[in-house]
């Protein structure tokens, strides 16, 4: 089985999804700005999940090491992060965009949103990649420390756009890999710019319930159509 | 108990609740620009649920009858609406907006929205009704279809925004008198923005399963916080 590269997986998200897949035995490599904080972040989870395969790269070199890509970076270090992989994204590879244009990026409050230019985080990776490479934007509304709590039963859906429905069922079939998340289609990429709100709508929630809410979506018949 | 005066009370979802709250016993009273529309959609609640305490009225006329206010017209007759209630409207009135800025108000697709100059179809109502009316945003969700059709048991959550919790308190009430409708305080009225965002989320998701989709909150403690 190919690893699962995680760009900014010594964060808050992509450390949880690590625990989480290395749990249920997928191998994995940690990418960072730094390698010495990816081999670190790595030594963490093999510690924490036993017969965990994981290694730690520079984000390019991680990016490099699998087809799926999943990038957990803060929306600050998007743009800078995708620039700098632009010599290492291959044709054909998926980039899985969970960044967040939280308001909080630039000083402002974790329940509001900046406007991008593209229309969605999503959207400006997809501008930002090489051609050939196609951005699938999930994981938003997952609660990083929940993930990372793996005595916490997850039971929430993840929803996922992107332009190419074989991208999405990929996509989804890592995500159904972790128990208790459930992958939902929802729609074209562009449907990132309402799905990337739902992370402000759920830390606004949250703040009111002293909880941790995830999203689902009810009515949903049996089986994804992809 | 005071009724509850449904402003669109004719369209879909106007219709929907009437027929809820007509059946969970709750007088109602329906308004519409034509008394003759309220007058008949008002027959139509009273014909298919028996007890039905049920009228119809002008808006204006409507609006006045009752303490909570529901506006159920769509986006596009919002503010003539709005303007044609500035005279009937009273201090310490609650607007119940449900507006949501769908892109097919102007021929755009119903995936799609448009952008609120005030941020909100809720914010935009706050700003046009009179001094000591509070908005509450809330609704915007739940499928027409499905409340208009008696014999679905409905089983999901209404974000509720607004300001005042007390406020939010009273239409959280109401919704919750509607079997199988969770109210979920969702944050201020600013959060409409994001709120307002679910129902072309929820109509993308639709239109790829097949379904009639609805949002619940996971995680939450029991007892909701106002």
């Amino acid at each position: 089985m190919e690893p699962i590269p995680i760009l900014g997986g010594t964060g808050a998200l992509g450390y949880g999804l690590a625990l989480r897949w290395a749990r249920a035995g997928i191998p994995l490599v940690i990418g960072s700005r730094e390698a010495g904080r990816a081999e670190e972040a790595a030594g963490r989870v093999a510690a924490a999940v036993e017969g965990a395969e994981v290694e730690g790269y520079e984000n390019g070199e991680a990016a490099a090491r699998g087809p799926v890509v999943f990038l957990t970076v803060p929306f600050r270090a998007q743009s800078e992060t995708l620039n700098n992989l632009r010599e290492h994204l291959r044709e054909d590879q998926i980039l899985v965009d969970c960044t967040v244009p939280l308001a909080a990026a630039v000083s402002g409050k974790a329940t509001r949103t900046l406007g991008v230019w593209q229309g969605s985080a999503a959207q400006q990776a997809q501008e930002m990649v090489p051609d050939g490479v196609t951005v699938v934007s999930a994981l938003h509304s997952v609660g990083a420390p929940m993930l990372a709590d793996l005595d916490h039963e997850m039971d929430e859906d993840v929803l996922v756009c992107g332009d190419r429905k074989a991208d999405k069922a990929r996509v989804a079939e890592l995500i159904a890999a972790i128990p208790g998340l459930r992958p939902v289609n929802a729609g074209a990429l562009e449907t990132a710019r309402i799905v990337e709100q739902l992370t402000p709508l759920l830390i606004s929630i949250n703040v009111r319930h002293k909880a941790h809410a995830g999203i689902r979506i009810t009515g949903l018949p049996n089986g994804s159509d992809w």
